[in-house]
């Protein structure tokens, strides 16, 4: 049992882990190395720190000396989508893409094979408290809560985190084509707080996920699922993420969304996002809106 | 006028760089940062080598202890699509996603937005004399024969290269959702097998490209097509590039083709493929079907 | 108030500080960054460990996963000599070489200018609990129980430490000339356990050195010196070493022994050093003899 | 045959060989692993270059963006001394230090065991062109024109130089405990312009060593020796040196000098020194007389 998280003080990262008993380590090694040594029974070293009082500092995340920020630094994002059944239909009331009458989605849904997508590099994803961002040519932009799995080269799961696949919904609506535009840029990911070891998630398919958007300090929108929704499983996506494909240590997955809020939902400059998913805490976001440089 | 190479040897890689008068220098530092210097006027310095024979390391392209190979290694590389009219056409003929009545390509291809996509990162990608891949479940996988540009960080045009944007078409065909999985893994990218300078190549917009796909060594397939076509212009896919998505120094783009071989002229183990574009050079690469993994 | 020390860990070093009331943190930073920015009064930030039993290293200190190693690696390593009275005395005792009738020992201690010279590279040092070594070809080695400060570039004090200036003094009293080699081999030096902030050494012209020889587990040699004894001050000594002279930060001068074993009481294989100063701690390393390469 | 030598461009530093023929090449790899190489019988990679005046650039060595630097970067000089007879006998006329009555340099040259001393790091070194410095404390500091090798760390001979191992003469007389001040310090020694390989000094004990010193453009001293009569030799100075202390690849060492010019011939700032040795070349370097910091 192992929640691993990562603080900037000073410059330097600084990764910990927290063990039973809400023992705190700080690690000898890497995150990733941890994961890999923890993955392969081996005892993960570091020293048992006191006072580092990590609930406060996953409350008060504004910027200073000391802040939580990603868990660590992945050098590929991956995601695969219609992973759950009211994807399905929740995007396929839209004017979508049609193949012989079926929407897109409904066709990737039934297939054999599943969507599979270039998410984000570290460098445009944020950790907790740090901040999401709308596109400045994005009239409608919606968080998608999702299960994510840190993986090894080889597809092995190390550990799973709350993943916020930030997309500009409109305009993937717009064309598939556009979906790269979409999913990617500067912010587009979310993810965190913390890795945590699959024996303390135990069954990756009976976690309860749960959205909040708030607006100026009220709910503005709610939603929830349970990853026993989830109809295309996590190994498969993996199977056909590695397939021909070589990924780097650390890679994270993000396995589909089930929470699809409506068209009058999109994020504002100013929103807070929130997601919990039972087991791996909860993951809190400010929104921005870019402005197109001029 | 310049145009980088670089080549491999005992393991260091090494950059060189051909100036007017077929005088060849060795860079005093990165390929990227020569471009950049060149982007602004400053002297690129190195030294003046003879003796160096280029064109046999193009011609013999086989692994030994000095060969030639990708002229950089960019962090990122991105692909526009349905840039040329044939394009729009020739994917259209088939069985695909349409949006109210259009298939998704013409769609994109009257609209003000352009498709772009995230088509490889440098470990993904073979320079000249290395091998291009054949996904292992993909029976039709085809070469897309490219003018590409080097980019800074800002978007501005650094270079010129030849760019096969492999693709599994089967898997692209099948749903635009799979276009990840057709576009992106283990060799689906060549470029090279030089870097040109924007001087050298003049205008973009008068280049022949030609391909050859040589097989059981005859000519199997045979194609060209003229810049002049291109119908979405540079400059326009890189603004949607770059829009809200930072870009590292070296970022490639590949601007789309116009050449598209039909189903029966799939890629096999085996096969070579010679991508010749005006001023650029030839781009030799032999394909390698991958085998899946037990 | 400030102890540094250092561990190995699985191959990693580990820097942690002993703070007011025994408080340990593990440091977020270099050691010797950490040194400086406690010299400017800023915070030196690190995470509070409990449960890090270094006491036990210390007394522990065979090679295992964890154990206790040299605080900080210097670059440079120097050191001063005849800078207590009984050096010169006991030094002049022997056949050595003199000037217009006195010896050289007896002449430099009663000159302007102090001698300086350079003792070893980090490589060549050890840490507590690491082997001391005698030269292969000296029958006469002999530990150098003394104080020493850490420097910064500008000749700073950051820190205090023991250190054991270990020399092959039957060289040294055969020609002076011979001085750097009886000075500097592998094994020639130890210094630690601990760095110690000035404030926690208060005046170091008042602190205890004790030198004990252990053989076969018994005493073997005992002698004390406290520093008050000590006639070529510190800052005299560093005035000189950085005179023309850039050293980098974390270099280490040694400032003179005054306890001087005699001739019957040579280093052997399998001996103990222990070397103790007031409010610095004990430092304890075995003996080892080198063997020639054959 | 191989004659390397270094460049600094820009800010990066560059190495070149001359191989037969004059034939210049950029070395593919650091100076010390190429030297590794060409002991061992491999070939040792470049590029040949063309245009590259080399000649120039030792006469013009002002400094300017493209400069000839020390060939490499050593971590550790060493130096042994008093390996000619005109040394002893030079140095003995001074009041120096006795034992039982001889010098100890004659002492020294008729033991067995040689002088070894530590020269100097890598930052206190310069190269041709590059300034040498007289101590701030110094009225009498004195070139010292030697023959040096480079050895890798088992102490085999990979290359020859040219050595000035600047002297503050009058440190050295005052007590031989102030040796280290004397021989250590910022800018005290210089070495280049080339390291030459074995087989191109094929008898180093048939050398001739000339040194000119330049005062307002006149010749104010001239001096002159021929290896042939060095009594230590250079692989018993290396068998001491190596002897229990380990050093690193690319260490030199310097042979000792026989040219010692008076107490009158003192360097001064604006003074050039020129040292050349046959097969060599000529090391020319200003001199510069340091200044305390207040």
């Amino acid at each position: 049992m192992m929640k691993i998280f990562r603080v900037v003080k000073r410059g330097y990262y600084i990764s910990y882990a927290i063990l039973e008993n809400n023992m705190v380590i700080r690690l000898d090694e890497d995150p990733v190395k941890a994961l890999i040594r923890y993955s392969e029974n081996k005892e993960v070293l570091g020293d048992k720190v006191v006072g580092l009082d990590y609930e406060s500092l996953l409350k008060n995340f504004k910027v200073n000396d000391v802040r939580i920020t990603k868990p660590l630094d992945p050098l590929e994002v991956w995601g695969s989508g219609i992973s759950y059944e009211m994807a399905r239909e929740r995007y396929s009331e839209e004017n979508v893409a049609r193949i012989l009458g079926k929407t897109i989605y409904e066709t990737v849904y039934d297939a054999v094979r599943p969507e599979i997508f270039f998410k984000a590099t570290s460098n445009r994803c944020v950790g907790h408290g740090e901040a999401i961002a709308v596109r400045s040519d994005s009239e409608w932009t919606l968080p998608e809560p999702e299960l994510a799995v840190v993986l090894d080269s080889n597809g092995k799961i190390l550990g799973y985190t709350i993943m916020d696949d930030v997309s500009a919904r409109d305009l993937e609506a717009e064309n598939p084509l556009y979906l790269p535009q979409s999913k990617i840029y500067a912010g587009c990911c979310a993810f965190g707080p913390f890795i945590v070891t699959p024996d303390e998630v135990k069954n990756p398919y009976n976690l309860d996920i749960k959205l909040r958007i708030l607006r100026e300090g009220k709910v503005f929108y709610e939603g929830s699922v349970n990853t026993s929704k989830m109809r295309r499983k996590i190994e498969e996506q993996i199977e056909y993420l590695i397939r021909d494909n070589p990924i780097p240590d650390g890679t994270i997955l993000t396995t589909g969304t089930a929470i699809v809020p409506g068209r009058d939902k999109g994020l504002k400059h100013g929103d807070i996002v929130e997601i919990s998913i039972s087991n791996l805490g909860t993951l809190i976001t400010p929104v921005i809106k870019l402005e197109r440089k001029k």
